[in-house]
């Protein structure tokens, strides 16, 4: 779904769109609405391996019965500064928002504070988790595990998920500072896309079913795996992403779960951990314009563009132009909000 | 300081001499027992870039008067789960020895705290601050910036210090699961190491004097710079550790302060941030066990060993055999505690 735009849908106008396929396909009102914004605003912002894309995904994997669009999540206060959630085998962001206030009140009361949650499904960015944190003044930092298609550096069995960490930073004078990456050394969704338009990847992406090194998106989507960024300290960060995400929240690793017994699953059903953090308490009211000044001297350095930049001029456009759909991908949403 | 061994030191009789260094170089008595332990520490552990190798450089800035040695932190308990250090001048670990009771105290009470240190120098390897959290049963996350010495991906100019981070977390029937890195691609104390030996890098760590790549340590010494490891991703974990270590804290960062009045040294005057986290909160009891699942199974898939695993066992071996010792390097350190 990454064809030329032929026609330009206001981010509303999505959101009710993909609203109507999660409804469709056993999605509670509730659920339906949290992840349609979600999506959207993934593909309002050009982060395409996450927005329009995933819809055959969330839909397969839904009528599976693996995933319950209508889980209604288990808020935990568990301590002065620590909220779990048990999202009941339902889409990781209903079981995020249901425990965000209670998450955002520990942390203005105590300056730091951790959300745990469990038996949850992730399948969409983790920038979208993060960057609202920042807009409030506050420093978040997440990470989700996610299915085993990463062999650690020098093993030859996928361990791993492509594990993301995301983190977000009020800055002065700009929009958060906010970054969103895989401990892989690409996206899943990314190989995803390439398989699907026929390109080649860079060294150093994957292995095929041998533990062989390749270059092929399909020999690495077809019983390979990919590896970690950095050898073995992107190895050491999805390790410590195991361990946060999935030991410390009491969901499952990303070679653990079985869903073997739903064909078309396709989410992973693991856990998610973020630690946020109140900037201000201590007195340290120039957080965000020190902010602002690293990252000024970082552009100043030479590095050509922030991460998230792109996204906040994506976005700026969508609200200007609306987001750019292709007439096949508009169409294949409305079959399938009508199916 | 690398030579072949003619004498085995027990850890204490390290520590004593370390600590006559420090005490004849104006470090106050507490001061010099927490640094002495710490440096003899990273040398039994096979940690050789921080353990003695490191001596002539704390001897050097403190007699450049750039680090006070008789520092005496000021602790201040701003939050129920947050502590700041004003580690005034002095090391990193005596500020971090002070406020790390009540950290603790916090951490139990809440389920996780923040401690920021600022105006510090560390000078010293991260393990030891994070490991014996692990050993009281606690998860903790660490950072601290340096000196300006790695280019942002992509960029001409340094801005980042080689900003390590390190995680360490319980791990069931096995010492602690720990990393520290470098958010460089190699650590600054491995180049000069190799300078040192004229030993040649692997491609991709550093740029010399015009930004252009090099394998030669002296050259990146000379007026060049490291890189970040893993490309962008990378460079976006230093970024964060500039934000968590300096602004955060009230620090500086690693290309703000101004140590040109100060011939010969060589400490970074930044900041370090910890989170720290009991993950036993919410009644996960099984916590470490879980730990030594994910840990098995990363081995299971041929990952040759663990972070931190060598430094275990060259630790078990110098509790048998003492610390290996050549008799320049004895009688270096003889000499600088006599001076």
């Amino acid at each position: 779904m990454t064809d030329a735009a032929d026609t330009y849908f206001p981010y509303e106008d999505l959101v009710a769109l993909l609203e109507r396929i999660f409804l469709r396909n056993g999605v509670s009102k509730h659920n339906a609405s949290i992840l349609a914004e979600n999506c959207a605003g993934c593909e309002r912002d050009g982060s395409l391996s996450h927005g329009i894309f995933r819809m055959p995904g969330y839909v397969s994997s839904l009528n599976s019965a693996w995933v319950d669009g209508k889980a209604v999540p288990e808020v935990e206060d568990v301590g002065p500064a620590f909220v779990r959630v048990d999202a009941k085998g339902g889409f990781t962001q209903p079981a995020f928002f249901a425990a965000r206030p209670l998450l955002i009140e520990k942390v203005k009361q105590n300056g730091v504070a951790v959300l745990a949650i469990r038996r949850s499904h992730h399948f969409s960015a983790l920038w979208p988790d993060v960057e609202p944190f920042a807009d409030e003044g506050l420093v978040a930092l997440t990470a989700v595990n996610s299915m085993a298609c990463v062999v650690p550096h020098g093993g030859r069995k996928a361990v791993f998920g492509t594990n993301p960490i995301a983190f977000a930073s009020p800055r002065e004078g700009s929009a958060p500072f906010v970054f969103d990456q895989a401990s892989s050394a690409i996206a899943h969704g990314d190989v995803q896309i390439a398989a699907r338009s026929g390109h080649e990847l860079k060294t150093g992406m994957g292995v095929d079913r041998d533990g062989q090194p390749t270059n092929d998106p399909k020999a690495i989507l077809d019983g390979g795996a990919l590896l970690p960024f950095g050898g073995h300290k992107g190895n050491s960060i999805a390790l410590m992403v195991e361990i946060l995400s999935a030991a410390l929240t009491g969901g499952y690793f990303s070679g653990e779960f079985d869903w073997s017994g739903h064909k078309g699953a396709q989410t992973p059903f693991t856990g998610q951990f973020f630690v946020v953090i109140d900037p201000e308490r201590g007195g340290n009211n120039v957080f965000a314009h020190r902010v602002s000044e690293i990252c000024d001297l970082v552009l100043e350095a030479g590095q050509d563009r922030l991460p998230g930049d792109r996204r906040h001029l994506t976005r700026a456009k969508a609200a200007l132009d609306g987001i750019p759909l292709s007439a096949k991908n508009h169409e294949t949403l409305r079959a399938m909000a009508e199916a």
